[in-house]
This record gives structure tokens, C-alpha cells and sequence, in this order.
């Protein structure tokens, strides 16, 4: 059977994270739900490359999974997602060799977080993004994120898959940019542990409100204890953007 | 009666327009509520600067309206926005002088039309941006937009506020720019006519597209006949962005 990479996009704001759940919604529910319905067959799993919590969204998710032999390459966008609900959008999809996994075959996960900074309430960005009413200092933050790039033990930052796996991550890329009152972190990794982004962010926007200085980002991470990083960015500013392999 | 300026943003989605209706959902119905449910009134009327047609957003439209003489001035967002349902915040508010008029007072009037150009479908911009599936030529669009700056004679782009009324106006700024699949839209002028900016969106894509040369565009205008110009861009891509006074 021919295996699929499909890049999918979705608002995650009603979905219980990317995983699959018995009764909740989840974006791989969805999706399996509607291979399952296209292509007849009683169930039909698939592979993602991140776990996305409830809230976040991507423009960028990879999933992987087979399609019957006769079924034409050319129709699967269409015909998927004529199955998914509007929140849910396979932008591309394509055959590639039966060995390609979307989560094992992943060299590096990509995330955005959108911090919208001005003192003014927004009725447009409420689900899109993180309001932080206070000034932000981006030029600490990003003397901050220095700190957290490289390979190193990110025990402080995010939990291993399971209890006692290794939490060491090699961080390729942590850049903040401004573009007038939003702040934008973008974040670049081999893999991530279990709530690594967003307790990054949830740093950084401290640093970036004076709250924590830059130099006490290293203490934390020294430390390697998940106890010492309290801060979490809510989900809703966070987009899985891109994933290579 | 102290009178007040408000910028107001809102996601037009839900919304039939902004001007009052009874019996629908509106913006300014929505204000008005509000008020009403805070000065303890059986009415409060607000003027705008723009009527918003259904489905379309503003990040900066402006409302005046009177408040009770004791109530505070820094209290006034806080207040309002508590009454409001979530699609609506008043962003700042300040007591001006009695003859400030949102509509009337209003030197300019600046939206920003969004485009999202990509073969790919979208979960994320489906009630924010019009989604052009063909390539577009942004050039193309900003030679065209060249022939409608300036004080002319648009009824071929929109009707007045009264049959029979001017439909001259004079469009001070109109630029096409884009970032990565984004294209935007900005235009400025004094005021506009109705379903103004939404046909001038509608026929410079059609250029950017190739359905229709630069060139053509002055004909449009120079027919000065509403049915010249049969293309209208969605509302679901259109924001009120600012307004001058």
C-alpha cells in the first residue's frame, strides 16, 4: 500500500491537543475518522510528528499514513478533506518510500509562538494569540534565548515521554522578532519534551517583563528539575509551523 | 454630557454589519447595548466612522457617544468591555470635545484588505483573509492601483450614501504589498462609497490574476457606471484599520 506525507493545518482552539482520545476531539481523531469513512475500512491510524496540546495549532503538522493501491495521489487533498471539518485542512499531500514515519523519520520540529504586546484589548486575536498587557523587552529576551541554544539537558523546561527517558534536546534555533505589538519566538529543535515551548516562552516573556533577569535563565536550566521552571505560555499562542526530515 | 471618542475592534464574523438593525446582530447594536445596560438608560446612541458591511472586521473603528457627567474617564473600557460579548472590545477611549463627531469629524478613512495566495487549502484564515488559489501579480496590481489614487469620480465602484448623491471621492493612498503567500491591500481616502473598497479589491485581483490588464481599470473608472464593475472581493478579508481626524 502506498505510505502518505501529508502537511495538515488546523485551528486547534476546539481540539483536545493533536493525540488521539477515546470520546474527545482531537485533530488525529478527525483525521483517522475521515481516512476511515473514504476509504471504508472499520479504522485508520496514523502517524503525526508532534503531539500538540488542547489549544495549540498548526500550519505545519506532518502526519503520515497508508492508501489503498488504486486510490489516484491527486485526489487525496480533495477527497480528505471533503471528509474534515472546516477547522482541520490537509494543504499537500504526497507518496513517499514505505520506510518514512512522520514522527521517527522527524530531523527537527519548528514552533511559533505569537505574543500580541500592547495595553489595548483585541477581540480579533483572543484565540490566536497570547495578550501580555505589559512592555516587553525583546532585546533581553533574545539575550535569554542564547542560553537555550544548543544541545543540553532540558530537564528544567519539559517532561520526557515517559517517566525517566532521556531529556536531553539539541535546540537549533530560539529567535525572538517584533513586528510592531507582536512579538514573535520562534523556536527550532531536534525534538521537544512535553511542554517545552511553551514553559520556554513563559521564561522568556518574564525576562522580557522584567520579572526574571537574563542571566537567571541559565540557573534554571542548570538546575535540571522540571520544579524549577513554573511558567507555562497558554496554548493558544502556539503554531507547530514546520517539521524536516 | 462629557462626549467621548472610542476605538473599537471587532470580528465582524457573526456580525450583520455595523450599523444598528433591529432584530440582527451588529456592532454598534452591540455598543449600544451595552451602554444602555451601564448608564442605566433605556437607549444610548453611538455614531461611526465607517458603516461595516457583514463580515467585516475592524481593528480601529471609531464610536463617539455622551456619557453621564460623574462617570470616570479611565473607567469607560473596562465598563463597556464587560457588557460586551468577546467579538467586540473597546479598545482606548477619551473624553473630547462636544462638536467630535466619529462620522461626521472623520478626515480619513484607512482599510486593509488581506489576501492569502497559495495553492493550499487554510484552517486558520478561513474567516480572515479571501483565499486566491491562483498565482498574483503584485506589480500588475500596483500599476493599476496607480490610475484610482487621487480626487475622482467613483461610481463605477460604488454606490452613494442617497441615490443621486456625490460619488466623488478623493483615495489618497493605495498599495499593494506582500509577505510570503500573504497579499495586502491598503487603502485611504476621505470616505468611501458603499461596497467601495471590496470592488476596487475585486478588480485589482482580477489584474493580479491576468483576467484583466492594468490598462483596463482606467475604463472602469472613466465609465463612472456602477455596472462597469461587477467583481466584489469578500467581506470575511476586509478590516477598517484607522481613521483620521
Amino acid at each position: 500500500m502506498p505510505n502518505i506525507k501529508a502537511i495538515v493545518e488546523y485551528d486547534g482552539t476546539d481540539f483536545s491537543g493533536f493525540q488521539r482520545q477515546s470520546s474527545r476531539l482531537t485533530a488525529q481523531g478527525e483525521i483517522e475518522r475521515a481516512l476511515a469513512k473514504l476509504f471504508k475500512t472499520e479504522s485508520h491510524k496514523i502517524a503525526g510528528a508532534g503531539r500538540t496540546d488542547a489549544g495549540v495549532h498548526a500550519t505545519g503538522q506532518v502526519v503520515s499514513f497508508q492508501i489503498p493501491e488504486t486510490f489516484p495521489e491527486d485526489k487525496i487533498v480533495p477527497a480528505v478533506n471533503g471528509l474534515l471539518p472546516i477547522s482541520i485542512r490537509v494543504r499537500s499531500a504526497q507518496v513517499v518510500s514505505d520506510d518514512f514515519h512522520a514522527r521517527h523519520s522527524a530531523k527537527s520540529r519548528a514552533y511559533a509562538y505569537v505574543v500580541l504586546c500592547r495595553e489595548e484589548p483585541t477581540a480579533l486575536l483572543t484565540r490566536y494569540a497570547w495578550h501580555v498587557w505589559s512592555p516587553m523587552d525583546t532585546q533581553a529576551m533574545n539575550a535569554a534565548a542564547q542560553t537555550l541554544i544548543g544541545r543540553m539537558d532540558f530537564a528544567s523546561f519539559g517532561l520526557p515521554d515517559r517517566s525517566g527517558g532521556n531529556t536531553v534536546r539539541r535546540v537549533q534555533n530560539l529567535e525572538i522578532r517584533r513586528r510592531k505589538d507582536m512579538v514573535f519566538c520562534l523556536i527550532k529543535a531536534d525534538a521537544f519534551l512535553r511542554g517545552m515551548v511553551r514553559a520556554v516562552v513563559g521564561t522568556l516573556v518574564e525576562v522580557g517583563t522584567g520579572k526574571r533577569s537574563p542571566e537567571s535563565v541559565a540557573e534554571i536550566l542548570a538546575a535540571c528539575d522540571r520544579r524549577e521552571c513554573k511558567v507555562s505560555a497558554p496554548p493558544r499562542g502556539l503554531y507547530l509551523s514546520r517539521v524536516e526530515y
